[in-house]
């Protein structure tokens, strides 16, 4: 998804567009005919819209997986921060993120402030005829605040609303921009032949790793791990609202991971939808056969995170790997999710809706996993592993540094009172479910 | 969106296209080549099925927003409607609204009854190559519907379920598209240079001034205001709901002004989709802002209207304002919506969903805005002013006049036994969460 | 939606595009220009993404008509099937379906193991230019579990989890594609000339009589009908839920229905989307005049079915009734729906969210009405009637045979104090909506 692998794509579409490109009567300085640039950016459109809604998504996953108190907080949360991703992504992080030129080697670079689609701007001239500026930018800006609604989940429940707007603002329009700059903007671990087809790192991780140093600056929520060593469950308050929230995802990741092939390229696109949903009934099948084995009872909340696990596991490759692999991929990954949930919980690391398991340790898996299933002989396990690795102490450390300087000045957890009878009447002063009797736990 | 506006977009790709139609090999009688004919169609039809979801929409956000013991009445009203406004469509208002020639003046035209694509009919030749007869239909079949759904959040918890039917079917099937016809059927607006690109005006204020005529013949709810002055607040049963509502809205949006380009036009659909999504997320921190500052708590269903807010404000320029225009038409319809909810319900005008603040106020805001920041310099603001006065004239004088007629005859409100019970009870005779503990206030 | 159809509808685009195919700069061995065959897939991709959201549809419908005590187990069993098909699909049911020889007479044929795309395999060269090898795999894959999701309703609220599990695999992965093979695999129905364009018998039908079998050999709910001939109605705990369900699957009928053109065509996909959503339109009206006629209130459940009721029966002849005939279609499905649910309460065939009334009986009606409205003079009601009496003999023989078979060995009924507690605690040791004060009856 970088301009780099854009150009091979674009290349491959020139070759095949040979003879009709032979053809005076389409000769033309451009590499596409207006055709097939208007139906490539046509779906680059459609895969937005896709990608937009993968943000009510998370929405309903992560309100329906916590306590109905909190639900206005959790609902508030994920409506800001598309508004903050989206704006913060104009203003700069589209320019970190395509730099153009680096200006620290091949770790930093800035394009300027604001949008600007040029002389030549918005036309067919633009990515190899693929699509217009601004449908780059309205593309890349829906992935832009998906990277902060991860962590959203994880602090869900305990976090000060105000911290983690600052939060998400700082996070969004530098930190994510920054570090995507390093691949999809052509940087230093492109050139060193790291691969990350639509984001298993560059999104899920680097979200994965911000929500596990919120985790870790936060604490655990109050009752969760008792004096006696007990872990208490926490219910979430609707499963409906959690299926709808996975089944909106798993819609959206179509436009993730089919608008990240760049183009409508016949053969690259439906190859990444069937390699996407294999994944994705992969890790249902994974997630449902380790729940029965180890939970006793297949646990529902356990088989929707089985297949976003399988969909984040298959993020990084769903263009290289053979479709026998996407199955092998998901089912994986669905395995692993169960086990780490049940892990995380044994160490304590309290994350309400299992976003550690699903965008850290998947989208860790998924990038090795190109590593050992990708067609493409240039990809090499060795090279994903640097690229977890960096990813993972840029992000990691980054985020500890803004959530304990937050800690520091604002503050970022409410106080127990506040916790206790929750966030939406001590943050919101309204309920989520006026008329109903609830009980809160 | 209209016949006029239709041509100017299709000389544009007409001389994009020029050195192909030049060449012999695809001279043809038809504008466009068939490939860019059904690119152009397709991309029509996928935004019919997003102006569809609209419908989800607002049936979620009406019901999410008010009180647990009106939903069945409410999700009834918003399934009825998509029927309704689809099929008097299909019977009138289509050829009401684009009625090719006008008889009486330019106000009033019809081109008989019932659907007919002609000889020609749904081929290459009609609308210059962008989509068919039956494709056009559709799209606006999908619009015509949604005005009518305005109404019904505003006048919810309180109209009979019968009198509300038969005003919808009057209201969308005939002042919807006569209005419509002003405009976007040639009509003499358009004539004098009114600008509305996909309904500011035509759609969200023809269904706001209905809602408010509704709203002052009904009266307000049972306990809504008392006797000693004070204001109850009613507060909605769900907020996921609400909130499900907003995000099915916003996804739709992409398809009413996306579609409203009347082709895929890359250039104009890409810039399209980023004043839209830029308003509305300009709205959601104009409205955030606002309600944190006048309310001092972060009201949910704030942002939420926030966010519709913004997205109404940029409808009628979304296709003629600068990327930057667009974040500010937003922030200010973010910051109206939340004052203008304010300052209705201290007028004592009692509408449950913020329909008339959203609809309204901000679709007159979104009019007027052309006027100040259109890139067109024949638009003025001058001439905005004096659309949005037509249509509110016309709109709301027609409104007052069915509904008072329909309080003349049948009634239009429910007693207050049944208000008190609530409409799910007593017209329906069933509820809504079956087994569920609510307290019916 | 077979190969059949298929090649007369690239007959069809070949015509159209002869004028550019004889010029000798797009001569190639293609039927289709690259840009045509990109614009084609790219529509049967999003086609692809509509029916995979039918699958929340099902979801939200099914758990919202039933009670909240089994609501996790209903969402579970949403969830699988999709896994279950795609899964399935790929291994054995793609090339059941699409045998291209057959082995035994017409009626069974068998391509082999797994998915392969072949040396030419995901080329232009495939399916007249119109898709990819793996857009033709994903897109009837997305079909393929729609039938088995049909039978989880009706057999909702007393069925054993695994058991269905197993029923559903085996009647996805062998029943569905062998009876598909019959007619859209060019099999004998198809050589008969029987039509069913988008699948009310081959997807809807085909899950009915299953259902249909499922609950003769289950039974009926336990306190549903009582000694005194009493009918108690159970009412389904989440009318939102419901009605999200509904509008999803009509979102997702869009793709069911306009994909099954197989290609973008501009003219027969846009007539589908009208007929589509007028016939749905209709379906409503009808139900809503019988459910007022016959029930005193207009019941919103009712209502609901009534716009699927519309659609299942306009699916088998979306391309070639008229469009006043579609209306009709719908009318009278929606009359049936109602008059259907209402007698199968009265024989005591307890289907708890009314399947066979939409699926089994209007998936009749549209066959049969393919007969009586095509513009086709070669359709004909008697090859249509026996096409409707092929699939009953198999499907529910089959089905039958296979419930039976479970019966005997895992049994397919929980115990009565299962049933009682519900089968979210009993299957899965959970609740569906945690801290929710709940009656559970």
């Amino acid at each position: 998804m970088n301009k780099i692998r854009l150009h091979s794509t674009g290349r491959r579409i020139a070759l095949m567009l040979l003879a009709l490109l032979l053809a005076p009567a389409l000769a033309s300085a451009q590499d596409v005919s207006q055709e097939m640039f208007t139906v490539n950016n046509t779906w680059m459109l459609v895969a937005t819209f896709l990608v937009f809604i993968m943000h009510l998504g998370f929405a309903c996953l992560e309100s329906g997986l916590t306590r109905a108190k909190n639900t206005v907080n959790i609902l508030f949360k994920n409506t800001s921060i598309i508004a903050i991703g989206l704006l913060t992504y104009a203003f700069v992080g589209f320019n970190l993120m395509y730099p153009g030129d680096f200006s620290i080697g091949q770790f930093f670079g800035f394009a300027g402030m604001g949008l600007d689609p040029g002389p030549e701007g918005n036309t067919v001239a633009y990515a190899d005829g693929a699509y217009t500026y601004w449908t780059d930018f309205i593309f890349q800006g829906m992935f832009a605040a998906t990277a902060a609604t991860i962590v959203s989940g994880a602090v869900a429940e305990r976090i000060k609303l105000g911290s983690f707007m600052v939060f998400t603002t700082i996070y969004v329009a530098f930190i994510y921009p920054i570090a995507g700059s390093w691949k999809w903007g052509a940087g230093w671990l492109d050139q060193m032949g790291f691969y990350d087809f639509a984001g298993s790192t560059l999104v899920h991780s680097v979200g994965g790793w911000a929500a596990l140093a919120g985790i870790i600056v936060l604490g655990s929520r109050v009752g969760k791990y008792l004096a006696d060593g007990k872990i208490r469950p926490v219910a979430g308050h609707s499963m409906p609202l959690a299926t709808i929230g996975v089944f909106l995802l798993w819609l959206g990741w179509y436009g993730f991971n089919g608008g990240s092939v760049l183009s409508a390229d016949p053969e690259l696109v439906s190859l990444v939808f069937v390699t996407t949903s294999l994944a994705a009934a992969g890790g249902i099948v994974g997630a449902m056969g380790a729940s029965w084995t180890f939970q006793k009872k297949p646990d529902l909340s356990m088989v929707l995170n089985g297949s976003l696990a399988g969909l984040v596991g298959i993020t990084a490759g769903a263009d290289t790997v053979s479709v026998n692999a996407s199955i092998l991929i998901g089912l994986v990954a669905g395995v692993i999710v169960v086990l780490s949930v049940l892990a995380f919980d044994r160490a304590k690391i309290d994350d309400p809706v299992g976003a550690l398991s699903v965008h850290l340790v998947c989208g860790i898996w998924g990038t090795l996993a190109v590593g050992l299933f990708s067609t493409n002989p240039e990809h090499s396990f060795v090279t994903q592993l640097i690229g977890v690795a960096a990813y993972g102490a840029f992000c990691f450390v980054a985020a500890f540094i803004i959530f304990l300087a937050l800690k520091a000045t604002m503050g970022i957890r409410v106080d127990p009172e506040e916790e206790r009878i929750g966030l939406d009447v001590a943050e919101h002063g309204m309920e989520s479910y006026g008329g109903f009797s609830i009980t809160h736990s």
